[in-house]
């Protein structure tokens, strides 16, 4: 089930919007919002949602964090520095995993731009939720803790709870099949014939090493059908540039 | 080796201050820029970076993407959107665990924020790297594609947070390490003088095709140093045999 995004007392509209753009990119549409300082709707948040328009309209509103987590079995509130408080403390990659293998709702608390969440917020909060950064530069502002937080949910999304597809994850590496080895072997036999009349193997001694050599070379790049074709194209351009200079003198 | 972040014609000093701030919070330091629209230094950029100013105090300033990757073996492209390319494409996690697991330098390329980076940027990397993403709603920007990059590789360093020991795996040695993309270019530079005097790019029109199609082909290989000079060799052998010839007539 996906989790619920719950930002406490929000400063800026602008940063509702960011937060919202940040969520939908990897999947996430639930967005629940605790006393935003300016009112809501805002017209700051649109515009920087780019888009995302769908998750501040299902936005939903709320007075206090108790009421806005009241249907969630799981509750973590994300701090950057250390609480004084005895409670787990996880990463967004174990928060996901966790996330992710419950049939429960889980919400994800946010505080405050300026602030972070006080102690009262964190004190509803089960687990705490803290992104491992440099020890001597921590400056995460909201939306980036959220979209930090909802891609390592998004890379345990086989398909989400409403079917849909998996996110697009990056094609599987398809470099094309190597060309088979005869194609290779004729690439190769028009270079050495080239190389033979250029004086390229000597002294001849030398010459069963230095074809070794290009023969490993020139097998290592797996190249397809096609590639094998260009580079015949270039030896047999470059052996005509060698005849037509040849007229020309 | 920690990589470098390289953004390719950034358009506002706000995003690269942003970016240098999602780095800095996960240890990066090491900003390179590509041409950034409003010039360098930009007064945008510091109140953005948010005390991340080391970061952009080291930044260093070049007028090609070639030239801002000439030092490093291992080059990603990251992008949104599929690409015509036949390139491998990986997800942040399995580039975080590539670029730990090497002893050279990599580096990471992000794209104009309108536009992200064009076909021939793409053409000098090996790798794609893409962010799986919602289908329905892809809309990262920069600061965010780098945050979640820098995150990512973070997960991988030696001790996290918490002090946990690194993932160490093993460097791959075997098939020696690829040779510095500097190396490459001159190869490829070479390659392209004997064509162009070959007739080879013809008609003009599909030249930056050809040429494009020719780069991929010969970055796939991920050749080393030494099969990079061995190719070179080979080359200037087909150029004398030419000249060769050519007195002989």
């Amino acid at each position: 089930m996906n989790p619920v995004i719950v930002l406490v007392r929000p400063q800026l509209g602008e940063n509702i919007g960011k937060a919202a753009r940040a969520m939908l990119n990897f999947g996430l549409t639930e967005l629940r919002l605790v006393s935003p300082r300016d009112g809501w709707p805002n017209p700051g948040a649109g515009p920087a949602a780019s888009g995302a328009d769908i998750v501040l309209e299902r936005a939903q509103l709320f007075d206090s964090v108790a009421d806005a987590v009241a249907d969630c079995a799981h509750v973590y509130a994300t701090t950057v520095r250390k609480r004084g408080v005895t409670k787990p403390v996880v990463t967004p990659e174990a928060a996901a995993a966790e996330v992710r293998a419950r049939a429960e709702r889980s919400a994800i608390l946010f505080g405050p731009e300026r602030s972070g969440l006080d102690t009262d917020d964190v004190a509803l909060a089960r687990t705490i939720l803290t992104v491992p950064i440099n020890p001597e530069f921590g400056s995460l502002n909201l939306a980036q803790a959220v979209i930090l937080v909802a891609y390592e949910w998004s890379k345990h999304a086989p398909s989400d709870a409403d079917g849909h597809a998996a996110l697009a994850s990056p094609p599987t590496t398809d470099l094309g099949s190597p060309a088979p080895q005869e194609e290779l072997e004729g690439m190769i036999e028009q270079l050495e014939g080239m190389l033979d009349g250029a004086g390229y193997y000597f002294p001849p001694e030398r010459a069963p090493t230095s074809r070794r050599t290009l023969r490993t070379l020139l097998t290592k790049p797996a190249w397809t059908s096609q590639e094998v074709r260009t580079v015949r194209g270039v030896l047999s351009a470059l052996a005509g540039r060698k005849q037509h200079r040849a007229e020309e003198a």
